[in-house]
């Protein structure tokens, strides 16, 4: 078998196509250490004792299409994705499973790309990928290939980090330009071309995650802005908090080449989905130390204090527009951007 | 909306549909108790420290079809599934998460009645689903639901389960009638009618486990033989330990409608899928008690020893047929029953 071979529904079998693709070819280039995933039904993992705190478990299905787009691709987005949902609940990431579902047909090579893509992914953020899964399924009834990863980490004692605890007075801070994941994707699908510098922005946030918790581990609330953008965190981070928040659009980050994206297409860029960006919630006193702290982090150099939490309306999020007025910003109703991630 | 309503792309949006089918409808149904799931990126759950040794970690992503079949469906066996996987390690399974992959059109009220049989299946063995994820693809692009689940469990300290552990003289015992669950499968799609006991074993085994582990800490490897049933396992072990197996094909539990069904499509029972059975190698001096233990469980009542473990050829494996002689039995080399789970 080479890597320009096709998968076979054989290599789902569970017989001996299916540990010569696995064995043979996914756990090398995927595993960073633990020699018995494949061998046994579960990975025997040491307890992380040590650490203290609590489990923090999170799963995350990618059926992104098209699988390889400007900056990134199916695999780096699941693992960085898994490893964000871990850390924006304060926890440090540990461990990741990997549950494959391909298209019959699909080509190794294009497999082995996108394995290559995870691994780089699990290295850069300090986890291991310790368990995996792969089923095919026959022509036609899957688009390709479905990736999901699911996370175990350790949230620290003394953090609590919920969507729930924002007070009136903190500070929104924003870890760079908005829109970039959604309108890389789209530009791909939509067969538009709107200069090099759109691509996503998928990246694994877990060490700027550390670098604000270690000027501020009050931190009332930190959110990846994924599928329904930074709209639909802020809505539900005031409907769990019963406040309201107001936005500044002045200070919004968004590039050029994604706000002409956007126009072309008729999208808001506060609905596009970010995948390397983290809106955290800070008390005021905390916000200039959060701000540079995060600055001074390689994902977080374009960091900005977007708006702050307000006594209410509950639930409500409002924005002051450039012109001057202000208006509700309301979530995403219905589909805007499908298989985004 | 109402059961009878169709998933619709914008299901999957991450805006207020989502919210409404994930808040009002899945979470209800499916949790335990942890009452934030869903609010966050991740579930934050007690450490298990007080039960000591390690933590075990798998996944596996469901794609049979059809999704309902005769004794069960893809809910019920996927959380089935990763609780055995975990209890295959020799670990109590704690938390599982559920990962949905629901295709556009897709009938709510058949969502519904997945996610109920999952809510029982988890009850019953007493594991709490934590986490979930819903993503919707377009009609034509996935069929009609693919689920993942994975799951987090403790390995008690001094126990060391593994299909490397293998000893000659082992016994190999299997906890009932084989090639059940691939039968009941195959009988749907094939649309044969086969009689009212062919139906899948799925079950959750964590239970017979304890059993097994009550009265033999040092029991040397378990399995569930799934894909590939139990030829793929027996192969594996053979290989893994560096042993023979021996097996007696005249004590092989099979039931007479799934063998009938086998002999009427051209398939061997030692290859098809099972869903609800282990197979424990465990020391000779150990059989009988094991065996005792094994069938006063519900799900080990028709447990049979049906080999043992011999010096070799080293990754060998050899069933002593009804006629007296002796044949190699090899690991399924392509596809026999894609989509069986």
């Amino acid at each position: 078998m080479n890597d320009t071979d096709k998968i076979l529904l054989g290599h789902g079998s569970g017989g001996r196509m299916m540990r010569e693709l696995i064995e043979g070819k996914l756990l090398p280039a995927l595993t960073g250490g633990y020699a018995r995933l494949g061998a046994d039904d579960s990975a025997v993992l040491p307890m992380p004792v040590g650490m203290g705190g609590r489990l923090a478990i999170t799963t995350d299905s990618y059926v992104v299409n098209p699988i390889f787009f400007p900056g990134g691709d199916i695999g780096d987005l699941a693992v960085n994705g898994t490893v964000n949902d871990l850390a924006m609940s304060g926890a440090t990431p540990l461990y990741i499973t990997c549950g494959l579902i391909v298209e019959e047909g699909f080509l190794i090579s294009d497999l082995m790309r996108v394995i290559a893509s995870m691994r780089r992914a699990a290295d850069e953020a300090g986890v291991s990928i310790v368990a995996g899964d792969t089923k095919v399924v026959d022509r036609g009834k899957a688009d390709r290939l479905f990736v999901n990863t699911s996370g175990v980490g350790v949230v620290p004692d003394g953090i609590d980090v919920s969507s729930s605890n924002l007070r009136p007075g903190d500070k929104i801070i924003i870890s760079g330009s908005i829109g970039d994941h959604g309108m890389a994707v789209m530009s791909v699908r939509e067969g538009l071309e709107f200069g090099a510098d759109l691509v996503s922005d998928t990246a694994p946030l877990n060490f700027l995650v550390r670098d604000i918790l270690d000027v501020c581990p009050e931190v009332h609330a930190m959110r990846d802005p994924t599928r329904g953008g930074v709209t639909s965190t802020l809505c539900e981070f005031a409907a769990s908090s019963k406040v309201g928040i107001l936005l500044d659009e002045k200070v919004l980050p968004v590039k050029d080449t994604v706000r002409g994206a956007c126009e072309l297409l008729g999208l808001d860029p506060l609905y596009v989905a970010n995948e390397g960006k983290l809106i955290a919630v800070v008390p005021p006193d905390k916000a200039d130390a959060v701000l540079a702290a995060m600055r001074a982090n390689r994902y977080g150099a374009g960091s900005a204090i977007i708006g702050e939490v307000t006594d209410g309306p509950a639930g409500r999020v409002m924005i002051k527009t450039l012109i001057g007025g202000t208006r509700v910003v309301d979530m995403l109703t219905g589909e805007q951007l499908p298989r985004i991630c």
